[in-house]
């Protein structure tokens, strides 16, 4: 099966537009799969290949590439020595089998936002403050490594530096290893940061519904995640009566019907799922002792994800008898609704203006790196449309006016932001 | 954890039995578990290792060796040239965590049972009208080939022996490449069958409850074993609306939850169960696109099977509905109840009376290779009890003196047939 939708068609823009197109373009060839997606887990050899043709990328457009302890690759351009930087980015890592645009797009804006900015300065065009810093964040997607965010955890200062790298894939292998396999474990912490920024698509289908061009993110989804591991005992599938079976598999179906149930119980304010789950022995005609799951909570609003917490925990008491097993929590990983910082919101909303860019402000239901930033600096989040909300699919599309509506977008907001707009003692815009 | 049962104790016994348990010691250590139990899956240097092992206990007794096309293992013995055999064995491919016992024992007790019966036949004691094969099955277990009872399927004419050859394991890797790797690729179609005998642990509790010593089985349930493909798409698992989702992995568990439902409506009469699910692609923020499971149901009783089965197609269609994604059917594999010869039946409960071993007729709910065999020439199964019924889990255990009596049992039956009891033209016993 091709892909289900246009290609990257450089030849429909002129300029800057183009060129963007066209890189975009080059980078979807990494990882890229027969229908269309891409397979770059993080610290794989397709990560490895993009971030080598990333680094030449910025290289080629006069910034200093540097990678931090945890794999962070950073582009750095220094206009006033010594200053912090406005740091922008998102991450190129992908889930196994993924679209093109999640992650990648935001580094490749965020790259061309910076030589366009940096052309503007040449040119007299902006007075920046702040120094620049494109960034493409380690193992966003926390597909092969966990947990997710790992690069900006470490980066924020809340995953120990150490924990990260002695992280393991199924393989045994570690963050350490990979990163120094694909030549891209660095020293140090990275540039200091002043402000950030990230653009995104969606992944919803809110914006392209309401036929709005640019998302200003105003705060994130809560989200409660979980590790479950069921206990059962092996037995014969075939000659164990079923009163005496311990059935770890039966338990964990529960689990996840429930999951479902409590998000059917919440319509459209609690989303419920479970992604991963592996069965043990996992052979034909043997009773299952031990499945271990990973299952996740997410609301907008704190209290009601609090009460979904609760009947979800109510549902492992109850399974824990019905399937005669135990379960076991061996993985928590939660966070609060957090609101972006107000004045940024208010800076991409004039900046969106200003672009003649319809613009309306969205919630975030997944976690970026920008959830991250936004706990250390001002933040700036953006995110372009998805047609049909589809995501971590290799489906998933964006149309090429929007991604270079977002690169203008980014490029004004991160401009401005450079320039000191929502600096402590900014002067009178 | 050690192992909760005590070893097997030759000092208990003298004589043959004495020897039968001291070669079951040395067996139990081919792909020892720490636990106890064993892991060696068909075709693996393990089972490569037990074979080469049980190849020199056939030939240091005078049995000629030879391996047939499909891995099957056979311990010749020619008492009347160019006459048919009595075929008598099990397997000794295990699960990949699983007990000493199963399959194990029976092969091992009819290497001892024939060991015996040459001897009595040297001795003037028996008169053999056939000759006499001890035979390892290739296969029996289907953990890590599907289907199971792999070896004694071709061997009975069920299952293409192409088919069977070019069967792949989750790596990759062919039968055909497995068997010739441990050296065990045979030619030919091994020895002619005239009849069958197999001895195996119940796996059940039935037994040990009634403080019966021998089972003869009379029947085996029949099964429905299917394996199912559900397919979703993949999506986000924070982002995409619920309404949206096509969770392949919601569907494949509310399939394992209504199986056991389906035992539950038909208390102590139907099993079901799933032991193996497989999800794509399983990652943690990932609705998952595809899962693929074996689900299998068994009964007594071939009508309230076919009851049973109809609920599970029902279930089916209410479950693409609820879950918004399509199941498909891509295995099959069914057995009817099927009887043992009831001259072989009553064959062993005349053996066992004789031997005054207390005996009493089971049903099988677990296939055996003798579930094949019957069906080509008359064929007698016995069951020696099984300590609280556990089976495919590394507490299962079985009682030194139980697998004693069972190789007696089974040297007597066998003996029998080897004289021609069941014979068509058979002498006034």
């Amino acid at each position: 099966m091709g892909a289900s939708h246009p290609e990257p068609n450089p030849t429909n823009f002129t300029g800057q537009d183009a060129l963007f197109i066209e890189d975009f373009a080059v980078l979807c060839t990494f990882g890229a799969t027969e229908d269309g997606g891409v397979d770059r887990q993080a610290g794989t050899p397709a990560d490895g290949q993009q971030r080598a043709w990333f680094s030449q990328l910025l290289r080629q457009n006069d910034f200093h590439v540097e990678f931090d302890h945890v794999g962070n690759q950073f582009g750095l351009k220094e206009f006033v020595p010594g200053a912090p930087y406005v740091v922008v980015g998102s991450h190129l890592d992908s889930q196994p089998t993924a679209g093109r645009y999640d992650g990648a797009y935001g580094v490749l804006a965020a790259a061309h936002a910076a030589f366009r900015l940096v052309e503007e300065v040449e040119q007299g065009l902006r007075s920046p403050r702040y120094n620049l810093a494109v960034v493409n964040w380690f193992n966003e997607e926390g597909s092969r490594f966990q947990p997710s965010m790992m690069g900006s955890s470490v980066y924020t200062g809340k995953l120990p530096l150490e924990k990260a790298l002695e992280t393991t894939d199924a393989a045994g292998i570690t963050v350490r290893d990979a990163l120094e396999t694909i030549g891209c474990l660095g020293t140090g912490q990275g540039p200091e940061a002043a402000f950030a920024a990230e653009i995104h698509i969606e992944q919803g289908r809110g914006m392209e519904r309401a036929g709005v061009t640019i998302g200003v993110v105003d705060s994130n989804w809560a989200a409660n995640k979980y590790g479950f591991r069921v206990h059962g005992e092996q037995a014969h599938t075939g000659s164990t009566l079923i009163e005496d079976r311990k059935d770890a598999l039966l338990g964990a179906s529960m689990l996840v019907v429930a999951a479902r149930q409590i998000a059917d119980a919440h319509p459209g304010v609690v989303h419920t799922s479970v992604g991963q789950l592996k069965v043990y022995p996992n052979s034909p005609v043997v009773v299952p002792s031990q499945v271990e799951l990973l299952l996740d909570l997410r609301s907008a609003d704190e209290e009601v994800l609090a009460q979904a917490d609760a009947e979800l925990h109510a549902h492992l008491a109850k399974i824990e008898k019905a399937a005669n097993v135990r379960i076991e929590k061996f993985f928590s990983h939660c966070w609060p609704v957090t609101p972006y910082q107000i004045e940024g919101v208010e800076l991409a909303e004039k900046s969106a203006a200003d672009l003649g860019l319809s613009n309306s402000r969205v919630k975030t239901l997944a976690g970026h790196d920008s959830t991250n930033m936004k706990d250390i600096v001002p933040t700036v989040m953006l995110f372009v449309p998805s047609v049909e909300g589809i995501s971590h699919n290799t489906r998933e599309f964006t149309r090429d006016e929007d991604l270079i509506a977002g690169v203008s977008m980014l490029t004004e907001t991160v401009g401005r932001l450079l320039e000191g707009a929502l600096a402590e003692d900014k002067p009178v815009l």
